[in-house]
Parts: C-alpha cells; sequence; structure tokens
C-alpha cells in the first residue's frame, strides 16, 4: 500500500474540524496554576489556543515568578504577594550544583550526590509553592475575587499543588497539563506501573531491564516513596489540614483530577498501563516550520550539502563550564559543517568560522528546516518532542532532571546517541557528532518516529482543546476516572482478601489434622 | 456555556475526514477469521465498512458455520471442510439448559450449575476452533492459497484460537475485534487488572465491592484461571506444538497483537486499567435511524403520548419456557403503551391488542425512534451500546453469559433495571416496567451517558478504521505493545527482587547479630 500521501491529509486533515468549530462554542473561564520555566513555555502555548478559541484564561502568578509576566494579550493574571519565586536566582545555583554534581567522576557518588540535590532542591520549592497558597488564603480579597469568578475549570501543572488545592476549595473541575507530580512521573499516581518494566526516572534504564536493574530500580522506588511521604507530601498536607476540611488527604486531591493530559506519546515513551483519563498530548506544540529570519537563512543555506548542526541546551542553562564550552567548541571547529549555537555566556577562543553564536534561536523552525542535519540537546521533554516531529537525530548531552532518560528513550530507538557530561572532551564530542552524522541509521530511525507520531487521528493539540472542552461541558469527567485511590493499599492489593482466605485454609487444615490424630488415638 | 449544538457538530463532523479519504487510499488484504452468533454481527459490520473503503476482505470460515454465508458481496471467503460447527445444533440446547439453571431457585447451585454448563461448553466449543485449525493445516492446498495471498493483516476476535495461530504461522500483524479472549474478559490478558475494584464477568459486582464481594472476585478469578490453563490452553497449545515452532507459547501468541479494538467504551465499561494499543470501539455500529418500514411506523405512531415499549432478546434466543412468556404477554397488556416483541415461537394466549409479535425488528431503528421509551432487553453488548447510543432506558433481563454484568453497568448508572427471570411473573415484570417508565431519572440517565458517548473526538467507528489502516500502513504497531508478558511472573510482579532483597536484609541482620553477641562474649 502507498499511504504517504493519505497519511499526511488525514494528520493535515482532521484537525480542520476544530478550526471549523472557533467561534461555535461560548467562550469558557480557564483559571490556570502554571509552573515556572520550561513547564511554563509548553502551558503558556495551550493558554494562547485556549485564548484563540475564545476562552476567557486567569493566570494565577507569584509576584516573584521568573516567566509568567503579569500583562499578556492572551490572559489577564492575578498575582499572589511573596517574598521568594522559583526564579534565576533560585533555579541557577541548583542547575550549577547539579552540572558539578554530574562531572564528578565516581558514578555512584555522582549518583547519590546528584539525587541528593535534586531532593534538597524539591523541597525547598514545593515549600515556595506552599508559602504561596497560604498567602493566598490570607488573603481574603483575592479569595473573595476567585470565589466570585465563576470559572469553568482549573488547568495545572500537577508538578506543584497549589492548584490541586485550589480547584478542591473552589470546588472546580481539575484538568492536568502534566508530566509530572509532586511526587515523581505521572503516572506513578494512578496508573498501575509494575517496577517490572516501568523504569523510575532518574536511573536512565529503558523498559527492557537486567535483574540488577530491576532491582536498583524497586529501590529507588522506595526511596523516592519514602521521600514523598516524609518530606514532600506533609508540606501540602499542613495546608490543607489549615485551609481544607482535616479529613481531606492532599494525595487523593491529586489523584482525583477530572483528564490527565500527559506531555508524552508512546513514540517517545515506553508502552505502559495507562487510564481512561489520561489523554496523550506529547508533541502539542509542534508546527509546521515558519520561514527563518534571513541572516540565519542565508548562513543556513550556505552550509551546501554539509548541512546544520544546531545546538541548544534548553530554556534554563545559561552556560557550561568553560573548560567545556571550550573542548565544544573546538570540536565543532573541525567539522565541514555549519554550526548554529545558543550559548549566552562568553565566546570560546577555540572557536571555529563555522560556527554561529545566538542568545535565542527559533529552534522549531530551524529543526523543520531540510539542511538541518543534527540536534545538539540536553534532552528535555520539549526539545526531544520537537526533534522527533521534524524527524532529525539527536546527540544528547544531558544535565539534570529526566533529561538523561528522555534521551535514553531515543537511543533504545537508534535515533540519537548519548554523550555523558562527564566525559565530554574535544575528541568523544567530535567522535559522537560524527557517528550521528554520518551512520544513516540514526537519521532513518527518526524519521521513522517521526511518520509514527504524526500518523494519529487527532493531532495532539486539538485531542488537549478537546477534553478541556468536554470538561466544560460536562462540568467534569467523573465516569473516566476509578474511584479506586481511595481504597486503603490493603484493600487495593487485595492482602486484606489473601489474608483472610489463607487463615481460613489453614484453620480447616488445621481442624482436619486434629480431626484425623483424635481418630487415631481412639483406634489406638 | 451553552454547547449541545457544537457537541453534535463535533460528533458528526469529524467523520467527514475518515469519509474524504475514501478512494485516497489504495485498498489493503485483509483475512477475517470471524467468530459466529453476535460476534459475527458486528464484525460482518467492520467488514461490510473495509470493502466500502475498497479493501478486499477475505473470510475464512467453516463449512458448518451458521451465521457466516459463503457469499457476500462485501467479501469472498475461504472455506474449511468440517464435520461440527459452532451453529443452532450446537448453541440451543446449551443456550436452554443455561436458562434452565438460572431460573433455579437456590442462588449458590444456580451459580455453580450455570458455570459448569458454561465452562463445559467453552471446552466443547474451542476443541471445535482447534479441529478446524487441523483441517486447515492438513489442507496443503488451502495453506498454498493462504500463503500466496499475500494479505496485509488477519482481523479475528479472540474469543477463539484460530486467526492468532494463523497470523503467526503467515507471520503477519494482528488486530482484535474483541470483547473476551480464550480465558475471559479482554483486558485481563494484558492490562494490570487489580481485583479489588475490577470485577470478574459472571459475578454481577460492580467497581465497588464489599469485602466477602472482593473475596469472590479473587476465588472466582483463581477458578477461572486455573480453568484456563488446566482446560483451554493445552487445546490450543498442542496445535501450537504439531504445527508451529515447539517453543511456541499459545497464550503468548495471544498477548503479542498488534492492536485490540476493545468493543466497549468508558461510558458503558467502569473506568480500569488500559494498554496503548488498546482502542475503544464500543458502539461502532451505531447509526442515527433510518425510517421504519410503513406498517412498523403506523403502529408506533398509533401509540400516541404513551409511546412504545420493544422487547428483543438478542440473536440466539429464540424462545423463553412457555410459561414466562405467557407471564410477560399478561404484563405487557396491561399497559396503556404499544409493544413490539420479537419472539418467534408460539402465541401466548395472554397477549394483549397493545402488543405486536414479529420475527425480527430493525432494532437501532426503533431505539431512534421518539416514541420509543423503553428497551426490555437481555444485556448483550451490541443491545446496550445501541440503547446507550440513543438514550432509551433498559429493562434487563439476563438469560447467560456476560448479560447479568452488562445490566449491572446501566443499574448502577441508573438507567436500567434488572429483573432476575427466576423471579419473573406477570406482577414483577409489570411492576418494573412502570417503574423504569415513571421515573423520569431513568431516561434522564440514559440521556446523559448518551450525550457522554457520543460526545468524542473521533467516532469509534472511525477510530476502528484507523487502527486497521494504520497496522497495514507500519506494518504493525509494535511500538504500542509491552514485551512485559514475556517475562516469568515472578519477575514481572518483582517476586525475585523482593526476595533477594529480604534475604541480603536478613543476612545482614543475622551477621550484626552475631558480631553484637559475640562482641558481648567476649566482654562477659
Amino acid at each position: 500500500m502507498s499511504h504517504s500521501i493519505c497519511q499526511h491529509l488525514l494528520f493535515f486533515a482532521l484537525p480542520l474540524t476544530a478550526a471549523m468549530l472557533v467561534g461555535l462554542c461560548d467562550g469558557g473561564k480557564v483559571l490556570v496554576v502554571p509552573m515556572e520555566g520550561s513547564h511554563w513555555v509548553n502551558m503558556n502555548f495551550l493558554i494562547r489556543v485556549l485564548h484563540e478559541r475564545g476562552h476567557a484564561v486567569t493566570v494565577l502568578r507569584s509576584s516573584k515568578s521568573w516567566y509568567v509576566k503579569e500583562e499578556s494579550t492572551n490572559y489577564r493574571s492575578i498575582t499572589i504577594s511573596m517574598s521568594e519565586g522559583l526564579n534565576e536566582d533560585f533555579a541557577h545555583p541548583i542547575i550549577q550544583r547539579l552540572i558539578d554534581a554530574q562531572r564528578s567522576n565516581s558514578s555512584m557518588l555522582n549518583f547519590m550526590g546528584l539525587h541528593a540535590e535534586m531532593f534538597r532542591a524539591m523541597v525547598k520549592a514545593h515549600q515556595i509553592m506552599c508559602d504561596m497558597v497560604t498567602n493566598m488564603f490570607e488573603d481574603k480579597a483575592l479569595l473573595k475575587t476567585l470565589n466570585e469568578s465563576q470559572f469553568d475549570l482549573i488547568l495545572t501543572d500537577p508538578c506543584i499543588g497549589t492548584g490541586i488545592i485550589l480547584a478542591h476549595y473552589l470546588r472546580l473541575p481539575l484538568v492536568y497539563n502534566v508530566r509530572w507530580i509532586t511526587s515523581g512521573e505521572g503516572h506513578l499516581a494512578i496508573a498501575p506501573s509494575p517496577l517490572s518494566y516501568i523504569p523510575m526516572t532518574g536511573l536512565g534504564f529503558s523498559d527492557k531491564m537486567t535483574f540488577v536493574e530491576r532491582t536498583k530500580n524497586v529501590l529507588f522506588y522506595l526511596f523516592n516513596e519514602l521521600h514523598h511521604w516524609l518530606k514532600l507530601k506533609p508540606q501540602y498536607q499542613a495546608i490543607c489540614d489549615r485551609y481544607l476540611h482535616p479529613n481531606v488527604d492532599f494525595y487523593e486531591l491529586l489523584q482525583a483530577a477530572d483528564i490527565w493530559l500527559m506531555r508524552v506519546d508512546f513514540v517517545f515513551e515506553f508502552p505502559r498501563p495507562m487510564m481512561p483519563n489520561m489523554i496523550y498530548i506529547g508533541g502539542f506544540q509542534c508546527m509546521p516550520p515558519k520561514p527563518l529570519p534571513k541572516d540565519l537563512q542565508q548562513f543556513v543555506e550556505s552550509s551546501g550539502d554539509h548541512g546544520v548542526i544546531i545546538m541548544s541546551l534548553g530554556t534554563f542553562v545559561k552556560e557550561l563550564p568553560a573548560d567545556m564550552t571550550d573542548e565544544i567548541a573546538a570540536a565543532f571547529a573541525q567539522l565541514p559543517q555549519k554550526v548554529i549555537w545558543r550559548h549566552t555566556s562568553h565566546r570560546p577562543p577555540s572557536l571555529g568560522n563555522n560556527t554561529l553564536l545566538v542568545d535565542w534561536m527559533p529552534q522549531n523552525d530551524l529543526l523543520g528546516h531540510p539542511k538541518v542535519k543534527l540536534f545538539v540537546a540536553h534532552g528535555g521533554t520539549n526539545s526531544i518532542q520537537e526533534a522527533m516531529y521534524h524527524g532529525v537525530p539527536v546527540m544528547g548531552l544531558p544535565l539534570y532532571s529526566d533529561q538523561y532518560d528522555n534521551l535514553v528513550r531515543l537511543q533504545e530507538r537508534g535515533a540519537g546517541k548519548i554523550l555523558s557530561i562527564n566525559v565530554v572532551d574535544r575528541t568523544s564530542f567530535l567522535q559522537t557528532l560524527k557517528k550521528v552524522l554520518h551512520e544513516p541509521s540514526y537519521r532513518a530511525n527518526m524519521q521513522r518516529l517521526s511518520r509514527l507520531h504524526r500518523d494519529q487521528p487527532v493531532k495532539p493539540l486539538d485531542r488537549a482543546l478537546f477534553w478541556i472542552e468536554f470538561v466544560m461541558r460536562h462540568k467534569g469527567a467523573g465516569h473516566l476516572r476509578t474511584e479506586s485511590f481511595r481504597l486503603p493499599w490493603y484493600s487495593y492489593y487485595s492482602v486484606d482478601v489473601v489474608l483472610v482466605v489463607l487463615t481460613v485454609l489453614f484453620t480447616l487444615v488445621l481442624i482436619v489434622v486434629a480431626v484425623v490424630r483424635k481418630s487415631r488415638g481412639a483406634e489406638v
């Protein structure tokens, strides 16, 4: 069958129907409680599209916000007065320490140092978010405004608890734009996640693990849960106890959301159990490329048949250690390709003529340009999904958080290669670049992922909009949500049933033995 | 928000895009291995639509087939010569015995009798299907034809194993049109199914169970598994051992299908874990009503404001016991409504003037008629989905198999009421009829289910077609399927990991205790 034409027609035809609806639906009122940084980048994209579809969006932000601007043509904002925020001052020292920990050579110490650092940062970040909730509940005028606004739903990123608690307080349906919850990857909260083939984020395992890897996976899960129940959950629970009903359990509020818009799909993520109220919107922000700015277009065109390499390390990372930057620049200088490198600090002395340093790049448009042959990326979810959408193979330079795990997903499919930052020098960097550039399998595999990702009955963005509006139309989506999370764990796992059945069986055996002994005694 | 217009537009607008594709895709070659009876009714519907979209469909049938005709405008057929078939002679005595067992008064005996009967019937049915596979493998000319036909995929109903084994033999991608597998409900094979909130079919429980119900659920699950592994699986395994590679495990073949088109949705089914390759197509056969035949239309119109009740007990059941039929007719006779009753045997003496007996009825068109107020149904999946689609409340008269469980799903949502056939007399029947007719909540709840069911981003039928064609385009859908079913059970459940970790911990404790004792001994 030759399907390439109809495949593209289907993918690009269906969104029309969503466009047809613009103006047909009365606008709803959406309250957005966002997270900072790269999370905001994709939430802001959703907000813009909601606004274009006629919904009135209100964003709840902190006065110390880093990315969430007070004014926008797409939303109006409500600001909570704060003394601290999840901003540059908070994030950059942490990221620097994480990168330093990564570069340490002892792998076990490295791993433990990294996670100790991550856990400390999480406790601090959640404390700031809890302060935000407290300030909100103490501000009676603000509460009055929120109460009187008659929102149709709350859209939030559940990696922080603010929106979750607010939805319960305002009795509003709750939709998540989610990749992480307060305690880890999103699925862990409501979908069964057998640890035998579902690797915990942070370990860099695939869905096919050795016995030793499976053991590490179980132990890391237990450690993570312990940290959540001892350190993170109590922070939010204290707020629930104080401002909501004393019987309200924070984790149950988190689990009770109507719709989970998951920022992955199963071309990127390993297949795993899901729940009916989980909607996969991975790559919803990806778009066909727009033309490049003139100077960039000229630079790209000048690359001839060799093509272009682009490098960007995401929203957060402003600079790598100077020695590493220098090695990378020296490696790039040896290539016949042109290089566009998002690099904002000092100009490395070893920089070649083929390399253009930029403060910012139109990443999506570059990835969609046919001359771009390779993407050197840190492995954030947004970037990986964009690379997949455009079919550009990735050389991964993971720095912290889920980046290594994300890149493993590409490497496992033969669509990318990881270089650990503790072994980066000009030789290793150049070698890895050349491998991904010259072995055709990397590009072929990435193009295959791109075809699979694009071949869906509905575009991810339209799916996201449909379900947000579904929740507005039906005032929730309770029919898609199990109430099983309300069961105590021993009932959920049928431990109580098994114990009672075993006890009954054991008692029966004892009785039979006793009777047999007695009758034998009588015979004797 | 007033969404009723856009909701309907969205639901009816999206299918256009699928229609737009007709003629754009080259036709594929689909081999269908169907099941008999009501299963064939919905498979035949899919076949017709595949044919209309330009695919060439071949149906593999038994020479003793009941429903699957040799000739059709929608498919060509390949017939396997058989001495026995899953036909009327096979089914009717079983159904009669099941109905008799249902009417027995002792509930425990009733339950055990029913299931013993069901299990016996299943062993016999699978034996006939295994004979069909044997006859196929022994017919070298037929094998040659199948091998040379270059099909793109096999579409089968995995409640029988024929198509599963054939797909492995021909190395073809495999798509299921599924509600049951050889051992039970479809999800049980690949989706985690916590028995604490997922009721086994046959028990009539909801997803909220008491401790005693949960215990019964676990025990029934174990019994069912035992029956499967001891009785059913060995039948098919023997065929695999003989005609495929000796290391091929039948149950793994069953689990390895590319796409599972599940004949339910989560308006009908209780929410539960699912897998990425499960696509929900419940109600795919439902259509807006066509005009009724003239005589039926006149009869329906003559009902005035009272409206019409329709009664049908599905594909299989030709007659109920005469005494029961008489009681039902007497109950109907006391109502001001008109009644259309699909009833093919003797005319009950108590039949009223308001009741029309028919051999067959255009069920979908009647359910879509605004005068139809109530549907007396046995509770087959097809009928329930059609009643839901059209928003007509149901009075359920479950006879056997999953019918009671299906009706429980309506009753739990307040959209229907069950009357057990062992308590049917004119009084109880009339009382239940009047309750569902006159309490407005039944209709309101069913209309709500109908709205939820219709409010989907893609119509179930288009979803089915999309994924069948997806498998043709990409020669499978391996990226949506976990390979976790290949793990041994003790690895899947991490039992090996837990045992090793506990052993290590226990040894450490022993060593510490020994050292402490020794040092104390030294002190003394």
